[in-house]
């Protein structure tokens, strides 16, 4: 029997070869890639060929793993020394990505007390494996979690990609909807463009579809009359980073929606793991919003849609206040308010399961 | 001197042809068009060159008087079936477009009692010029009291085009930036792109840059940041059509950005003429939402961004309760709640103003 449906999933490990989904085809075509070496791998990351900071950092750890696999020396010490400029490598295809640096890194310590190369090549494998076996693992947590908030024939939602294709598997804000699935709940999505990259309208919707999730497409602007008139639920949305008190940073429009969910009393969630909590950050107003280039809000498509030298503003993304959250949820449990106490609380929680 | 700026218009009588500015091609290249006949009229607005209730509406009467001067009869009664007929064939290039139908008729009407067809053509041309200059001279009213509103240095969020080339001149939520330019105030408009039709993003941008008024562009999910770090004062809007209660319906978005104004504790303004005002309509609950083809939404500029197949809800307008309006600008003066009682005396006022 064949599954019809089915949660797509951004990169697997083929032992000879790392199978990626390229997500820069989407949703025109499907495409899988087959990344056979190093370069390969460097290329598909820095052409953003894959996104999402977890489908990222798994991704650069098979990299650096496959790479160790045609190193042809017996000495530990000079096999070290090729991972290490290896490392480098990969890590300059996206300078920003905090987790894909901490994704090679992790690679690189898994090998520190290694007797033997032919053993430091397996536990590099193992390693990254394991990378991704635990982010698939969160984002279940996340997702039965988030699915407790829910009820059968609720209307969602979301804005950006929060994915399955972001993630190893099943994603946060959306991973709730593919365990609904399963469970044969019947969950209706609702999904925000995203302008100016639109990944809702690429690739959310794609993903969902896949996986034979009930989803709706509009325009960012069509958020209000949407909760009204399909009377929304809920809004669930990931996060960049959350900061100490809550305040979460997260795709342009995420604030906006945070608003309107007020206004219109219904619950607003964010999805996230705890490697997004950021207690460092005390607050919003330490997280700078970061501009980016004019050209994709005057062009779509590589059609220009603006006058030639328009003014324009580009925030890449948002806060939300902790105010306006009604509830973080993560691997390790969900928290409604008085995030100040509750979030250093998820990491001893986390802490004492990882010793058990 | 030349005037570096100016305010563009989209319709103009030349006596032996209409020029008009083709809205299709804007912002990537500036053309107008010289109307010489009937035909060509019909096809500009059929094909939506021109667009806007008031200019459609303008541009239909120029075509009907242009039209008239080349009948050859001498018979008034010949003069006016022909008249009847070229009526007919002018209103069916846009079936739905009230004010068409109401410029067009208007202009019959200004000839029933002519006692030559010299007379009937020289009639048909002063009535068709006479719709275009109260078109305007609505349009500076309702600047003139909206610009009361506004101090030097204000910065004012808007959607969609409400503007000076969807009237005769100077546009309704626009035309406040025009009088402050002729003043020399300095306002700062911040035009939301409007998906899916992009009116903002080519249309508001284009017209304010032509005049020299400080426009940035953002999309629409970028509001709620937008009126944070740009420190917002005031939203205004258009109106397609204002309730007997003040409801109004405007574009879609309009009433997102109500939820918002009210949020931020900044007022939201609907400009309008009284012509928008239709006290028939008890409340917006009244006014059906029409739902436009899905291929706006899935596809930019020619070019498919959604999956094929993708469920999409297109709603064209939404619809802002009046409890989040501040205040009705109209040519008679400025509204401020209370729009059961003050909507009718405005009308009251109005036949005051034309038996003076």
């Amino acid at each position: 029997m064949t599954e019809p449906f089915a949660i797509p999933r951004s990169v697997e490990w083929n032992d000879t070869h790392i199978t990626i989904l390229n997500q820069q085809k989407l949703p025109l075509v499907t495409e899988y890639l087959q990344l056979k070496n190093i370069k390969d791998v460097w290329e598909a990351i820095a052409s953003l060929k894959v996104r999402g900071a977890p489908a990222i950092g798994i991704t650069a750890a098979y990299g650096l793993a496959l790479a160790a696999q045609q190193y042809e020396t017996e000495s530990v010490e000079i096999f070290k020394k090729q991972l290490q400029k290896d490392r480098d490598y990969l890590a300059s295809a996206r300078p920003t990505a905090v987790n894909l640096f901490w994704a090679l890194d992790r690679l690189v310590t898994s090998v520190s007390h290694v007797s033997s190369v032919n053993e430091a090549k397996t536990t590099l494998v193992h390693e990254a494996i394991r990378i991704q076996i635990e982010d698939e693992d969160v984002c279940r947590r996340i997702g039965e979690h988030a699915l407790s908030l829910f009820q059968n024939g609720d209307r969602i939602l979301t804005i950006c990609n929060a994915g399955s294709i972001a993630t190893a598997r099943y994603g946060t804000a959306l991973a709730p909807f593919y365990l609904a699935k399963e469970k044969g709940m019947n969950l209706h999505v609702y999904a925000s463009e995203t302008r100016p990259v639109l990944q809702g309208a690429r690739l959310t919707t794609w993903e969902l579809m896949q996986a034979g999730v009930d989803v709706t497409l509009i325009t960012d602007n069509m958020a209000a009359q949407t909760i009204k008139a399909k009377n929304i639920t809920a809004v669930i949305v990931g996060a960049d980073r959350i900061a100490a008190n809550g305040d979460t940073a997260n795709k342009i429009g995420t604030f906006g929606l945070a608003l309107l969910a007020k206004a219109f009393g219904i619950p607003f969630y964010v999805a996230a793991p705890l490697s997004t909590i950021d207690l460092a950050t005390k607050t919003g107003d330490e997280i700078p919003i970061e501009e980016r280039n004019p050209e994709e809000v005057t062009h779509l498509a590589g059609t220009r849609i603006a006058p030639e030298g328009v003014n324009v503003y580009n925030p890449a993304f948002d806060v939300t206040p902790h105010h306006l959250i009604t509830a973080i949820i993560t691997e390790q449990g969900i928290i409604r308010g008085n995030y100040e106490t509750e979030l250093p609380a998820l990491f001893a929680k986390e802490a004492h399961h990882e010793a058990i």
